[in-house]
């Protein structure tokens, strides 16, 4: 199907590991209340961050090819860490469809916020030692310094419902008490996850430094691109979107409400 | 294959979600030094503890799959959610080599052990909410009372390292502060992960009561079968464990020290 083809009706795609993505539909939502949205989250493989990049790009094919049988018009990798290592296997995957990561989308927002040119990137494992925010920011400019911290624990934190919890207070500080004294002004949330922990991060990095939300700058992102390319979807409804797992664990409808801040919709099981 | 044809020199197979059935295997190495090892854990779609039964089944079916191919003389399963929700599936996956689970292996010391008759239980949410170990312990004595709690975050803390950390103190007086107080002489740590953590656990659930490795737990066991059906190695020289693994990931070396105390031998990768 060439990019002529898509028809604005059909549904924006969205993939992640796990529900971590489910930030990304909310911003979407928010973002462009007309859309149909299909999600697709890999909560039998999940996490994908502590994995190698072999194993992540296999499951990043799996993932594209499930949303695929839906026909997006355009297809969001919610997942920073499959934005990081595996962005093209997406994008060989689904022809010409449009391919929108998270990781480019905040990026951009990033350097057109900094203005002392330093931005400090947090995220899981794999997505920092890739090294892929900094070399998307040195992209669009050279001259930025980029001061990354892999923070694992946040992911565990942030599903276990430890939100404002002091024991999140003392891995915060852990994790960003060096990053604080690098003198940034902009931080990247490159994880979908920790925008659950924002307030704790916020009040661990300290005022003055602005926070990227990579849910929110996607959203930008694709009303941007589907904007450009005739494709937004100007006489739908807002719905509720369809959501695809690889697995139903018993705490699913708990963290659903905790990301989403609504009951649990109907769920498809889908096998990888 | 019968149990009479097993042969004395045939590995013992061991299988866990990731890396720490490594504690069984150390265990095993320490109380039967001449057996040859076969180790695979699935690091390709770990964690298990937080996903349904369902998914948990298929992937027992698979890592069973796997060991058959070395022809063990006995399987063992090493990861305490597999053995409580899945137990019956690497049977039936197997034919006639006996299978011994980490759970059962725990829940009959446990029971030679109290005085008082109140056993702590903690471990994975899947574990836990199976109710497991319950069952077993109450198999053996009704009148046991069982306390369980899970601690989801152990497993996290310790791949990371945070092995004293003041993070995992916090973390370890949040789940544990409750069954302090529930008089029991005896806690089994129904997790593979925990023995990582055992002094943070001991000095969190206090003084005079009685820790069950549930690692050491199943390597007694695995003596006492290889014993009585006439399989244990009498000639076999001590080796490094043959390991598989479904994923490589970047800290694998380092968890393996973590867990091991020794450099890593080769690793063989397998497809799931």
């Amino acid at each position: 199907m060439s990019i002529e083809q898509l028809n604005s009706e059909n549904p924006i795609g969205i993939f992640d590991s796990g529900i971590g993505g489910l930030t990304v539909v909310k911003a979407i939502q928010a973002a462009l209340p007309s859309e149909r949205l299909i999600y697709f989250g890999d909560t039998a493989r999940v996490p994908y961050g502590p994995k190698s990049q072999v194993t992540i790009r296999k499951y990043a094919a799996d993932d594209t090819a499930i949303l695929m049988r839906y026909q997006p018009k355009v297809i969001i990798v919610a997942c920073n860490t499959v934005s990081a290592l595996a962005l093209d296997v997406v994008e060989k995957s689904c022809g010409n469809i449009p391919v929108i990561g998270v990781l480019k989308s905040g990026a951009k927002l990033a350097v057109e916020w900094t203005n002392n040119n330093r931005i400090g990137v947090i995220g899981t494992q794999a997505t920092v030692c890739s090294n892929a925010y900094a070399c998307a920011i040195n992209q669009l400019d050279p001259d930025i310094e980029v001061i990354s911290q892999a923070c694992p624990l946040f992911v565990p934190l942030a599903e276990e419902g430890f939100i404002n919890h002091p024991v999140t207070k003392l891995v915060a500080e852990h994790y960003l008490g060096e990053i604080r004294k690098q003198d940034i002004d902009t931080l990247v949330l490159g994880c979908t996850h920790y925008p659950i922990l924002r307030q704790v991060i916020e009040e661990t990095i300290g005022g003055g430094i602005h926070i990227i939300d990579s849910a929110e700058a996607v959203a930008l992102r694709t009303r941007e691109l589907l904007s450009e390319s005739g494709l937004l979807n100007r006489s739908g409804k807002a719905s509720v979107p369809h959501l695809l797992v690889s697995d139903l664990p018993q705490k699913f409808s708990m963290l659903y409400q905790l990301f989403m801040g609504s009951e649990l919709p109907d769920v498809d099981l889908v096998e990888v």
